[in-house]
């Protein structure tokens, strides 16, 4: 299904009902409604102005489309902050941020949760009867500009208090965070600052603990809303709309109190942030790389349990990105069959029309600002078509599994030990490679179950928990460990007996030194696989089986151990195309790689294909496949659908 | 004529009358005095020495020098400072600015007004009637040093004052800026904060009142002064030195109340700042880009309504930029000449002696720090030599206008949409392919009349206001618009009936899709001018007429109606060289493509040559032209006057 | 002799004797101890807990260890900072620095005096007897992480007393500072800030004071610690441990109160910091760049008057650099012989084990953190071994002097007048140049004498005082003085008689002109040593000598009188590379071209070399020579040492 974001407090009453006989004229049926309009509703404290979103409302029902109201608490309005001054946040050089944009307010702050309570209770009242109304968004993309680590004077002692549950004594901090170093200890809880601001860097214990209790107060602060929701707004559904590329937040954990999960999708402006070797940002600029959108659709699916949404569907150009291009012909279509072809249960254009005025007058719309259609609105009217007359069947879990975990994001943040380890990277060039291959992927976080895959492949986990060993240690097929991978305890040290730590239960290996590596440099590693150049990270590491990489030292880059393998260092992209491969069909699985920008999806027995590059592409299509969407050849920026027989 | 910043207070009063006596002999006629020096003319709170400038004075005037004051406002004394802190400005990160350099105070601040109105009366009055002194200088080069904008109280109020008296009623300001956005929604000017420190971007609509009022403040306070020195020292001229590439401020505003307008030249170190490709940085790193003094000469001739002064000019090395390198020989003379030949009434040079001590001691002067000649005194007697001998014919308005829009940079600095989008990139880009083509321009602002130029050029004007299209309405040549024009309301808003809004008037086109490009992605546009690859910036536009050029999808990159055009298109340095002469000849004027560094400028019959380059040059001159200076040939770094007969 | 960094408050005490023998196995008789553990002797204000300390003392000496004691005061406990906040320092943003790195504390602060003197005292009473205990490290490496520099109230006051000591006179102070310049005048010592925030750039001169006053701070501060040491612990060796690198301290001041000096050798972390070309690093990323270990031996001996330690010198990789790589193997037991070689007397390795916790869990140490040997420990079992063996004679006189001024770095870090100026680069280049020749250097503070030196190279010495002056009058041997000599006075000023100012008594030149050049700029000079392109920095020289280079314009840019020469331009490498030898050779000395990566150093008549290149290298032993170490072919990475016959 389709949708978009509606905002009608930006347009004159008359136009409403124009509007939304244009939604249901393109075949569109989820409107997004209401997130950033506290000050409208409430123009002056406590004097309320629901009118015209009854108004709105109603228009919108009258042509038989679904809202999703979005609780208002990600712009709180001048006279709260006037009020309240201590709701805005203090950012990392200990600066009260201030009003005039948007997310200016403190996850920690008391009087924010009271105040947010009084409005989400109030709207969730109001529309909990209404038809129309078939679930809420909470609040609109948690974090962003930077929002999720506050240096307020609550957040402090709201971490306070988080440390003592956490640890009960002040003396198993002590420990955990090995205080005995640089006299570091504390006596009592109270003493414990934020980290910021220190003259030398923080103790990464102390930091690790930070990102995990202000990614739990977003956890909190949406709980808040969503108890009141389901309270008073009983069997609609909650969901919030996650971001891309996004680690400051454990989307997993926040999901949990959701019904489902939503993310926006802005694959040119993530694009533009992505690093990319000049050739494909060329490429690729007016595409989107080919596994952007993809990569978090399957993470979101995963967040969200099997379901997700993108509440937000880049519709043109957009207005944050370094620069802007405007997206090949073909490509709103493109992006909005991938999300489905992935199981997106609706996509959602982000927005129906282009204001002229504010920050965003620059972001495309499916309509321009004087309300004639843009490209963006034909592409969006000819998916729904298409939708109309095929029925998509449901998705199946893929062959691979890919562990993905925002903790170790945080970690590695904390300390890379080498400027050129970054974990997303890491973490997307394994999911690119596997792509390349035509394999489906799901994502998984640490821990969850892993017996139906034929190839696991955990780019890298620092911190291994018992549970997420227990997993791997279920796991049927072959499983792929990345450097790093139990190198650091929950506590942020070392293991005791070394990295990898709890693996070596799976993998008898022990890390005896490790190495990050400037770019001039390389280690040349070589192996029945092929010979390769590795750089960013090295290790070295003792163990019994013979490697099947060798380093020129003679230590090993790759080990095995049964069905489990261990990569001692950062994987190169030839290293990827050699060894992912290998791994698939040694893993049963037949890989395909695939030419250029063609990508495939699969939904059971059918099969999508995406052309994301600018040359006509041949659909890998059995003889015998019946073609719904396209044909075998694929024109740049096409997409084709075929039945296997 | 020629003249000097000279500074007594800096020397021994046992050297001044020396100082003055070589300045006489070196033909210099003016002296600029005193603008820095409140401390030493008010050493104490209320207790003055006016004695030491008295017997200065005196002794320049007894060699027959006429001196212009400069008023002391840009140092405050420490004393003052400490008396009272709150003058002292805010930065962007809301840290108060300190004591210790120069323009350490805010223009909004009720004390340092009435300070600043203390000293400038009491100057005023003393010297009121001095016959050595013919002008005075409002304080020193306005807004250097970031201090336009300022984020102190004090500024936070006269802002929301400036807001309520330009829009009465605060639903105004809300619908100016559309607060319906993001819950920005004011219920009084009171609510309003200064726009910084956000924490997502603040509404551009905000910004760009901010910035209208940080250049309005400028302007008040320097009407503050020019009403006392009109008041206590009739019969005076006064100006103001402006400075190079700055657009903080307003020139054209704030020069209403001059009685001519001043700049500052230092052509070296603004080439050290220009975003050049590293060919021309290194052949101009000597002389300046060839462009720069001209651009800003023509700009502050606009300025100041036909009449300027170069109030400081280059002597030698300064000592402010990245890199500071040597002029080459003859470049004092010839960025002299250059001046003179663009209608500077007088070039005066900064300094007479290079000072030994404190912050700009490595700026050279004509004189080194102990007191025997530099280079630039050999060059600058030179040129008085010959200006005695030459009887310059008045300027004669240009062929050629160029638009200019302090304003439009604002808008750009505030959403350049795209990285590569810099506003006075853009017009030195058009300026310099009119100067290379041998063609005068004048500089125009918006609004101003265009009837008598055979070719207007605007290379880009998003803000289009009445008077400007009445202007463009009215010109009887040929006219061409760059990308944007006319993209934006008076109040930051996209223009009901889209880009390029009013202008659809006199060109009936509609934008309908932007985009900004990286670096890596070029279109490539077609047409009997030749095929260019475009790059930073795209529109799609629809229009009648049959473009004159067209991107590879069929939609216009260049539009013609009648006089009109509408480039749609970031302008490549080719396309730049293929056009403009193409539209010179269609004005009806005779373009001249310049070999390398050569460029002309005329006063009426005479015709100035400058070669900015290493390689001799052949100045284009008639067969039958008379040479008053220099000849034929231009060896590098020389000059040739001839006059047509 | 060898020792070793340990920190027994980080391991269990059941650990400690097994740690001791491990210690004693390896050949080590040195152990650090102590210097970051304040927190752990006094858990609560006024409760000690010595036990610990002293039964770790105890284990040590058993196994005849020898300690060296570290004052604690680097990290002074949370609940000291709590009960005194105002000892944190604050940055240059005005930010108050915060608890939990270490060196959070104010050098100026009286309130940390006092609990500094009280610590220090206890620490001294308790072990003035401890026969194992034969000295003191004060504090550990001041200034790192940008602490020399602070800008606190105390700061202010301190700064305001220091000035009137140094100036007594507030208008000497005027006069020094040339406060004329911008109305900066102060009417008492009171009215001067700390020069940060100012809305332009600072009075140079201002800077400079106080650049001289926050390193005189910390003289005081180290006084402090060291009368307390010497009055409550007679008879023990007080040092200290000085940063490669760091500039911003003046260490030999500081060490006028120490026995010898001592420093913290990281020669890849240091090398990665370095501007080098990208061969240059590749080549060296893992074995330091050839002379940066070297330099500072040479600098530290100087500052020790003749005796240094290195008090941590690198075991594998370490974790503070943008890229960590691991060391080539044999490169520690190199780094500790080329220590040894310049005259060390005890390399002390940091640390004995990886700590698993905390900020440095990824520095390596002798030990992995499960306390079995890393490979640095082989290595340094090795040197041990070998130097029980071998009697080194005692270090000559080299016969080349490099005069080494912290002055001049902070003269130029205030002043670059152009971005490529940097001291550092300016001192290793020269240092670099000679010792590729072969020639053992010794680094000279201005002023030493210099009299048994052939060859003296002067970098550049901007402040030229008169005891500096006379000992290179005194100079028996050729000097050469670099660009800048002479430049400026004491107070920061332009000598009136123009630079090189008091070096015209010696050098009959005027500099009448400078300038920096961008990148993109070059001056080619030439003369008999040949023809070279120099960028960066030149100088217009007037002279009577025929110069024996110049430029293409036809001044000089390297000039002789005598036995003196002045260089009037940065050199470009390849110019070293002509007149080093040159000069070496005109001074009457042999130099001796290395190929690649070799390098030397002897110790009267045994020469050692050490080969960092990657390819094997032939030391330049004379034929007879007896070898007792390595021999006369050396592999990569290994050393040789021989002995003349
Ligand atoms: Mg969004
Ligand atoms: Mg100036
Ligand atoms: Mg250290
Ligand atoms: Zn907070
Ligand atoms: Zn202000
Ligand atoms: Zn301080």
């Amino acid at each position: 299904m389709l949708g978009v974001c509606y905002y009608p407090e930006h347009w004159p009453k008359e136009r409403w009902k124009e509007d939304a006989q244009r939604m249901r004229a393109l075949g569109l049926s989820y409107v997004r409604v209401g997130e950033f309009a506290w000050a409208l509703l409430e123009p002056e404290p406590g004097r309320y102005a629901w009118d015209w979103l009854d108004e709105a409302l109603e228009t919108l029902a009258q042509e038989g489309l679904k809202v999703v109201l979005g609780t208002p608490t990600a712009t709180p309005p001048k006279w709260l902050v006037d009020r309240h001054p201590e709701i805005l946040p203090v950012d990392r050089e200990g600066r009260r941020r201030r009003f005039g944009g948007r997310r200016h307010y403190c996850f920690s702050s008391p009087v924010y949760r009271e105040e947010t309570a009084r409005i989400v209770r109030l709207l969730a009242e109001r529309y909990a009867s209404h038809p129309a109304v078939v679930g809420f968004q909470t609040d609109n993309e948690y974090g962003c500009h930077d929002t999720v680590r506050c240096y307020c004077p609550r957040c402090r002692e709201a971490f306070q208090a988080w440390l003592e549950a956490r640890y009960q004594e002040v003396e198993a901090l002590n420990r955990a965070w090995g205080t005995a170093f640089w006299s570091q200890r504390y006596r009592s809880f109270r003493e414990v600052d934020l980290p910021h601001l220190t003259v030398a860097e923080p103790n990464p214990s102390h930091l690790l603990d930070y990102y995990r209790f202000a990614s739990d107060q977003v956890r909190a602060y949406n709980r808040l809303q969503v108890d009141l929701l389901r309270a008073h707004a009983p069997g609609k559904f909650i969901t919030h709309n996650f971001m891309g590329f996004f680690t400051d937040l454990d989307p997993f954990a926040l999901a949990e109190d959701l019904d489902f999960a939503s993310w926006d999708s802005y694959p040119l402006g993530f694009t533009e942030l992505m690093p990319l070797p000049e050739e494909e940002r060329r490429l690729y600029a007016r595409t989107g790389h080919p596994d952007v959108a993809a990569f978090h659709h399957d993470l979101y699916r995963a967040v969200g349990r099997g379901r997700f949404w993108v509440m937000e569907q880049q519709p043109g150009p957009v207005n944050w990105a370094p620069h802007n291009p405007s997206p090949a012909p073909g490509m709103v279509r493109l992006w909005t069959w991938e999300a489905l072809a992935h199981g997106a249960e609706v996509v959602s254009y982000f927005r129906f029309r282009q204001v002229p005025f504010a920050q965003e007058q620059m972001h495309a719309g499916l309509h321009l600002p004087d309300g004639t259609p843009d490209r963006g609105a034909e592409e969006a009217r000819r998916v729904a078509e298409e939708l109309a007359r095929l029925a998509l069947p449901p998705l199946e879990p893929a062959p691979v599994a890919l562990v993905y975990d925002p903790e170790a994001a945080w970690v590695y943040e904390i300390q890379p030990q080498g400027a050129g380890w970054r974990y997303l990277e890491l973490v997307y060039a394994f999911y690119s490679g596997l792509r390349r291959l035509g394999l489906d992927v799901d994502v998984r976080p640490p821990g969850a179950p892993l017996e139906g895959y034929a190839l696991v492949v955990v780019p890298s986990l620092p911190i291994l928990r018992p549970e997420a060993l227990e997993a791997f240690q279920k796991a049927r097929g072959l499983v792929l460990f990345g450097p790093r991978t139990g190198s650091k305890t929950e506590h942020f040290q070392i293991p005791p007996d070394l990295p990898p730590g709890p693996l070596q239960a799976l993998l008898p290996l022990r890390v005896v030194r490790v190495e990050s590596l400037p770019p001039s440099l390389e280690e040349v590693a070589e192996g029945p696989l092929g010979r390769f150049a590795l750089g960013v990270w090295r290790e070295w590491v003792e163990g019994r089986a013979e490697p099947l990489l060798r380093f020129a030292d003679g230590w090993g880059a790759l080990f095995r151990e049964g069905r489990r393998f261990y990569l001692a260092a950062w994987p190169s992209p030839d290293l990827l195309a050699a060894l992912l491969p290998w791994l698939a069909r040694e893993a049963g699985l037949k890989p395909l790689p695939l030419p250029g920008g063609l990508r495939l999806r699969r939904r059971g027995r059918w099969t999508f294909a995406f052309n994301y590059g600018p040359e006509e592409a041949e659909a890998p299509a059995p003889r015998e496949a019946r073609f719904l969407l396209g044909a075998r050849r694929l024109p740049p920026y096409e997409v084709a659908l075929w039945e296997e027989a």
